[in-house]
């Protein structure tokens, strides 16, 4: 398995939380520690699983000799009673690992999920629906990779693989679309496109004009998302940001824009249900 | 301001996976390094306010200069339009500090949030709601602050500090919940109470009888937790666990049961609309 | 083998504050890289062996590739002139762990022989000894499981698994027993007693009416514990601290105490002689 | 204050293992968040002070804010009743970090008062006596300051600022005092001086004769020692190891060796008596 | 001062190899932990400053109280017997940190110095300059921040801030232009460019029909260069790479293409002679 | 392989800073998970070898299953067109570390075959060449294996192994080089000797009446080298420091000086010319 340094920080963080230097009193109280046993990973309800990696890492950062079984791959669609993943090992690691694993998965398959569900509103046609930079601390890349598992897009991953120009950015140098894009264009590495966000029309023709490679379109309603596509005329991909909802989706998506972003993917999904259940002994 | 090794340890993780080595190169190529401003912390829906510590820590760890004055409380509820800080410093540091610490106090603010609506559905009751474990990976501390300052309480913070006898524990154990408390007792460390997890009558009456400190009622509709409730006659307290919805919650209130514990409070709380506002400069 | 982040922290730093970066002068400029060998870890004087897991940890975060096979368990007596283990693998490896190593298991079996030694003084009796958090920094887990491999019992862990109200708290509310009493009841956590130190009688009388858990009797002489003994009729647990003696002990499992703690089971053990002994090589 | 990683990774260590994510609930439910006063830190015992740096950097880590006042220096001989410091800040930080403070300073105390008592008994000879590697994991420079500050003498601090060449180096090279030191001096760095352990006076004169820069005589009785002075006749410095006692120091004082080494002072020194006094609050 | 995770390890890696837990024996024996005192950066041979944000972190590290004043700015040509900068503070402080803060700024200087003079040779064209990641480990920031304050320009800073398809990912997809550049269409994230790397006119020709952003000309000759850019005729930036020596440079900048990278500016540049001059004390 | 904490810490940090949370993005995109290929090292100009364990290492770390092959021996003089290594593995594993590996072995190698060019004018005399601390930060243990894989030898590690008393340490303590080394024999650690830096033939003389161990020439031309082996008579070794060029080797090594230390061997040596070749898979 590939090292990722940043989410064994995180695994870390979640189990030491959990455990402390004191441990699982309950599961050392109650199980010897040369007991084995296995697990199933159950899903409870309907959902679009997301997070595998990770929920095994969790496991086999308790213990290395965890065994785990995949029943079900990254992004697939899965029924109440499925068992999507098989553990074997000491019963104590599969007992102490459980929630912290859980809390992950159950995380991830819920933006996954709802990834999925926005998706199947704008089913057929071209409209790409792209998550934001509002994920929880440290599940940065596990909420990118959930997104991507339900079908949506992603957006830039930080503040290093993309000039984004938002509203703040554009205050900061004292309210001009003009003035933010010319620093933008001096100054951007090499290999990393410009984007900024509008909320009228007069202003975007001014970032087209000063040649932005993308442009947001911030809190506009349909008619002035229709407006802005006419005059952007196809020159640069357009962004819609703002006010999303899933009824509204179906309507973007005839307008001609190219991206649709919803901080709700990452911010607001639901956790799934899903349970590991110890396989009785003995 | 106290120190918290494992905030520390988040703060520097969500910094990292945003930051990265390279930076927040719209910043950087925007703003002159040397820029100074100020900016507001707006709430946008109303809410009740949580996570104000940790705000303000990202902003410090970015630069150790940024002022932040601090304009509401922990656990105040405020309306739509309502201003919780302001904050002077580097406009660097503003801009690129602002998204982690949004995501942390839009999560955290969530939480209290559904906290205090829980504790609205049985006020005037004595019936105490508890968190879960179920907190996303590295926030276990920030999820339990929100929920109090939401008004409801905590249950144990991890797996060191109570036993928690839960079904998974009584099948590693071969299914037998006497065998389970009897080695909890004997094994459990010496200030710290026992709770078991029971889904019948007959369980309930084996765990009163066995000692337990606390009894967990897993599932059980309204019929059963009442005649649960008289089984146990006051010996111990009783916590009522699944299936629990904002409608249910008044009808626990009255059956005298101790507490209700909800993992919706820290998992599944919607996040709430805060921004930035960086107030133009020249 | 299970994973434990704190132990591994401990081990990191006394090997780098052994090694630092330039390592080993003197095995690197006498052994060759590729050098193979044996070694004994040869028990010097009876004792209670104690840090077996922690001593084979040290060996393999030099070098994954030493084996070691255990000819002795946590926990065992072992006369002068035992083999407690025997390790196999790179000569450079087994020489530049040796002296880190045993630094851990000299400490931990001192504190499991003076444990055994403290248990043997009240055998027959139901009177449990119990440690204290008076341990070396960074050794608390070590230390505890020593002590229950000597035979005595474990006070609670650290900070978080108990409240205990000592003297300092007691000062800084104000000097009230009821207050700090009730305090302590309205926000300890969930799953957790409460224990109040008292140094005298009207203390302890307004300690049980108040409703702690567990009552220390701090400093007092046989015939004062005799008298809170009598005064507190079973109603909790009693501890006595402070003044303890290996004399005292026989009278005081007498007097009907449930505990006595004893700090310096952790902080005063001498280091047992245990020595590796590699096997001369060719 | 200068900065020390080492003992930074320790201070952090000792105060999670202690505090966890959870932190200190009883004084988190006894006192509150803004309550603030002072501490004394009370000798108890006659003593040497040592380890006063570290445990100041335990409050500061804790609580940047506490101010210490120390009333007495490193290496003091303080009597039982002295007040060594005063500390001032927040009630929760005093009463939270003050359990780790003292097991510090109680240890390093304790080995700084054995090292005096051990130099008392060489008094006006011109013996050295020195530590070794036996510190506790992590208590490295701890160990050996306090030693210094007793006013005995550090031997090499690791293994890689001296090579010394012991019973173990000499197996793992055939048995050969010759080959053992030939290979040193043809491999060992720069500045580095070679000491080399001997168990007899042929071993002796063979390490003088292949240019060892010291010897040590290890588990040699009085009239081998001091046969060893007249046959090395100033050669060489000879350090004495094993089967020291303070009754046997006077002797080794006058047969002309230059050093003693006790592993005792770091490994068995018992903690000394020290403890803070909160101060009443009204 | 902003903080910056990662120098903040290079640093603290730098500090620790350099002192270990043992510290500056040198310094610790000759200078009393009292002495305060001054210093100068003096520059001793022509050059292009660069890193004095790293050169001033060092001293903050070992010791927060440490005065810098600067004389000079980043990206400044001085002369040899350049004052750059002064220092104040404890005299150990200032003497341990002393090679670390050099061994940074000789070499960040180093490249700035080279990356001016490789920009005087195309002086008056519009051609620019380009980095690599050819990086010395941990110094990627440190070495693009001094190559541009020596006017040349860095291409992307890692992995993450750009597609850069070179020889080896071709053959990883079994050598067609066509088919990498496909995939990168297709699952580059949003915001970044793609650039991929040809060694002949045809494999140009294919770039450009598939839609390549950036093409690099990788060890192509004059006459190789010169028919590149008729092929392309201003349709996507060229960066031509590989056997670029100074002499080379001006001839490149009249053939009309954008960008020259040239690993040798951070790879191979000498460090510049700096030192630091304690100012005598009394 | 055995472990080391402090290159484990620098390739953690050279893979960070390349790939952040982010990752590889090309080769994401391009190369599928389950992709196997081969690689070689190729050596593209003569050269000493050096730092393969570290170039291992970097593989391992992004994937413990990448498989390498040796083919030469740290140390090796290898030819334009040698193959070092053969690696096997996962296809994304060899793209994403190619590059983090090369910086450091074309660093090392470059050490190595300068270290192996400056012995070889030197060749046929005792006299050896010394490296210095002016390493690249984070960088200390993997130069001083270069250098003495090409044939020099190391000066003292760091600060902590060997006292050198330089013009700022006889700067510090008021310009007495008498002064200075009484404090550095007082103070001096046990097994460590004293060097002291002279700059004129009055300051040798008052060093090695005052008992230095050994002394550097600074700055002096090759009849003050003269002149100080004569007064110094073989009483300590000499090291001649400062202005040493390739052509004045062979002089100083029969003016019967005993070292010459040299900063360029670690702070200028050019990166060698090493690829990784992916072996072209169908």
């Amino acid at each position: 398995m590939r090292t990722d340094a940043f989410l064994d920080r995180l695994i870390s963080l979640a189990l030491e939380e959990d455990l402390g230097a004191a441990g699982d009193i309950t599961t050392e109280a109650l199980v010897p520690a040369e007991a084995r046993g296995s697990a199933e990973l159950l899903v409870k309800e309907r959902l679009v699983l997301a997070g595998l990696d990770a929920f095994v890492q969790v496991f086999r950062r308790v213990d290395p000799d965890v065994r785990v079984e995949l029943l079900a791959t990254e992004g697939a669609e899965l029924a109440a009673g499925a068992i999507a993943a098989r553990l074997h090992g000491r019963l104590r690691s599969l007992l102490t690992a459980e929630r912290t694993a859980l809390n992950i998965i159950q995380r991830t398959s819920g933006m996954a999920t709802l990834a999925h569900q926005v998706m199947a509103a704008v089913k057929g046609s071209r409209l790409r629906i792209l998550d934001t930079r509002k994920t929880a601390p440290g599940m940065r890349a596990l909420s990118k990779q959930a997104v991507k598992a339900g079908g949506a897009s992603n957006h830039r991953f930080g503040l290093f693989d993309g000039v984004l120009i938002k509203d703040n950015h554009i205050a900061a140098v004292g309210g001009s679309i003009r003035e933010a894009l010319r620093r933008a264009r001096a100054n951007a590495p090499q290999l990393v496109k410009i984007e900024i966000e509008v909320t009228t029309l007069e202003q975007l023709a001014e970032a087209l004009d000063e040649g932005a490679d993308v442009v947001m379109l911030d809190n506009m309603d349909d008619a002035q998302v229709r407006r802005a596509v006419e005059l952007t005329a196809g020159r640069v991909p357009l962004e819609v940001s703002g006010g999303i909802t899933l009824e509204r989706l179906p309507r973007l998506a005839v307008l001609g824009v190219d991206f649709v972003s919803m901080g709700a993917l990452t911010h607001s999904a639901r956790a799934m249900d899903l349970s590991l259940e110890i396989l009785q002994t003995a």
